[in-house]
């Protein structure tokens, strides 16, 4: 069976551009990784007349349709019996679910609304959809071969419901399965990684291969459509292993792999323990490693040295390399590294020191020098940056823990039993 | 003349789910500041046919239709041609707009792919829309009371096409203007924000009051529709007051104020120097200050004490406070802040210790301590979080800086002259 998905999504908030529309993307990226296609995705407000004639205009096209939001407990939320309408079948109490809304707000301590019981009420022959993330059900229902999948609004209550409860169901909807696999690559720009790609690599139809890049990292994912997943794996496996002939070391990791979660695990194998020496990015390489849970096992702690006087006063900086050389060079990104090790009596050290942005200064704008100190070696590196101060500091904030994952795992590194 | 809008989102990877429909919201926020009603949104892949039949159906019930995307420089970007199609009009080349393309990739030492140049052509009898941050143009085709707005894709190339060119083109077409008024409150979360607001406020109709919460910032809007500002403006003082009565001094700021700046300005009125101390929060405080341009005017730097010995070690938090408190705790939280301040040699510090989320440790996850010392005084306060790690996280660095923007304005705090 092979089904034309359209996205229907209902809200007010979203035609006042109140809130972003995370839920179309999240139901788009689960029907493509089962193959799916969606052709079309529509807006509208919580409207009776207005729902009914999204999903007139929806099955045109599409035999499945899924909407998230308008499953609210007020009378005008109406969409659930327009799409019982729609389907030509009337509504039912259903009693588990008017249990779900019982239990889910004497849970919270919460006195349950008259109207919340409306919620309770489904469309016949339905297949429901509990909520154990808030009081709205939704549920499936398919007649005539056509599906109508309808969801809750709140993000934190579809993502589950569709992830838990319809990606399962539409998975044994389809005859073909889709896999993908993310390689993660960080020193290297967008343009750049393309360029170095065969340009039949980026045509490919079966496995594809899609580059996105964000934040300093470029993602390059190939995505296989198989009658089942080993099939797709065996498809994937060469391009994934031209694709590291190519870039080598530069990639850092695969599918759920994050740079710092990565760098933190390095550190670990390696029994080191870090400090972090910031200047203009102003706490961005400690907070991304703070973001990962296993953080604490190597992190000794930071120092954001904003001002001149911090840099001297507590990393030891010597003001002749600050007069020779400047705030923003190798030479204080190395004695910063040296300093933090040293004051926070860790092993390693990773400095950077730079401009966020354009300023009077004649250094450029962008500029950024990273230091790694360990065992008595730095080494260190300087990169520019072209955008806004804030993109420019995410962007460096990865090149940080990428040069010192790349020190870490370069052959010049003392080798654990020589420390 | 009223306006009826509809946005038209068109790019396979939205379809896919690659990138959130951020445009849309970016269009639709603006449209509402007009006044302007959308009742309608519509994504399509880059595919000509459909992009004609989204025309078809947006003009059944729209007489306003802006798009975003599918201007690319390939020959399958077929959008612009299937817009003038629409319209029954040719397309020709703009020479200004072959100007702006060769000036952008000259700039940036591009080579032209002969292909930008389609780029170039536009409909006859179009507004051209210049892009100063990308290749394509966009324009606006006016024709039998109808208005065709196409737009790039890009966010940065559609942000501020639409913000420096549409929205005074549009405003030019209203009878009617929307005014809005943003009120920012830090240290009361949204239902307890919503519960003091009367139940009367939160249906009025004309100024509307709507709040939004984000990170641990309550924000209330009140927009009011009228034939001039100053009309609105008139409508909304009377709402602000009322709700200055309500919430007094934990509004922090109105419209473009944040609260990293406003704590910035609060400092360099007093002529003080920050010095913060941050454990879970691992730089999420600094890291927002120095999100900011003015940072360097008064922030000095900060020591992230994520083990317990640097807290020792490197702020002079005795041991017996944390062997008597434990190391999340308001006692130490002030030993942090009166560490950090003469650490950095600043008059002020900001402190933090917490955890970011439930361990095996005997304080519940999302404990956070926050601690303010100042010439020789201490402040400190304890709250709690009940998200997940990174939730928590940054709800806290907001509570942080609304912390030292408390103790900064608070009668307790010493006089300027005093110092």
């Amino acid at each position: 069976m092979s089904l034309r998905a359209e996205i229907i999504a209902i809200g007010t908030e979203l035609l006042l551009g109140e809130i972003v529309n995370t839920n179309a993307s999240h139901i788009a990226r689960g029907l493509a990784s089962l193959g799916i296609n969606t052709y079309h995705q529509q807006v509208v407000g919580d409207n009776p007349a207005r729902v009914k004639q999204a999903f007139e205009e929806a099955y045109l096209h599409a035999d499945l349709v899924i909407t998230s939001g308008g499953l609210g407990p007020t009378e005008d939320d109406l969409s659930k019996e327009m799409g019982a309408e729609y389907f030509g079948v009337s509504m039912y109490l259903d009693e588990k679910a008017r249990d779900h809304i019982r239990n889910y707000m004497t849970l919270r301590g919460r006195k349950i609304p008259d109207n919340n019981w409306k919620q309770a009420y489904l469309p016949e022959g339905c297949i429901p959809l509990y909520n154990d993330n808030g009081t709205a059900p939704g549920f499936i229902l398919e007649k005539d071969r056509k599906i109508l999948i309808m969801l809750p609004g709140p993000p934190s209550e579809i993502v589950p419901m569709f992830d838990e409860q319809v990606l399962p169901y539409l998975r044994s909807k389809s005859a073909e399965v889709m896999v993908s696999r993310t390689l993660h690559i960080c020193g290297m720009g967008e343009s750049a990684v393309e360029e170095k790609l065969h340009d039949e690599m980026l045509i490919m139809q079966n496995p594809t291969l899609a580059p996105y890049a964000k934040e300093g990292i470029v993602d390059l994912r190939i995505t296989a459509k198989a009658a089942d997943e080993e099939t797709c794996s065996r498809m994937i496996a060469p391009v994934e292993s031209h694709i590291r002939d190519i870039f080598g070391n530069l990639i850092f990791g695969t599918d759920a792999d994050t740079l710092p979660r990565v760098v933190i695990s390095l550190l670990q194998e390696r029994g080191l323990h870090l400090a972090v020496a910031e200047a203009a990015l102003g706490g961005k390489i400690t907070d991304k490693l703070v973001s990962e849970k296993g953080a604490s096992r190597v992190l000794k702690g930071s120092l954001i040295a904003y001002a001149n006087d911090a840099k001297t006063g507590l990393l030891g900086v010597r003001p002749e390399t600050l007069e020779a050389f400047g705030a923003v060079s190798e030479e204080t990104a190395r004695e910063m590294a040296r300093g933090a090790a040293s004051a926070f009596s860790a092993e390693i050290a990773l400095a950077e020191t730079g401009i966020a942005e354009a300023t009077d200064s004649e250094k450029p704008g962008g500029m950024m020098c990273f230091s790694v100190y360990a065992f008595g070696k730095t080494w260190s590196k300087t990169a520019y940056y072209s955008r806004r101060r804030n993109s420019n500091r995410e962007m460096a904030s990865s090149a940080a823990l990428g040069f010192l994952r790349e020190v870490l795992i370069a052959d010049s590194f003392p080798e654990k039993n020589s420390f």
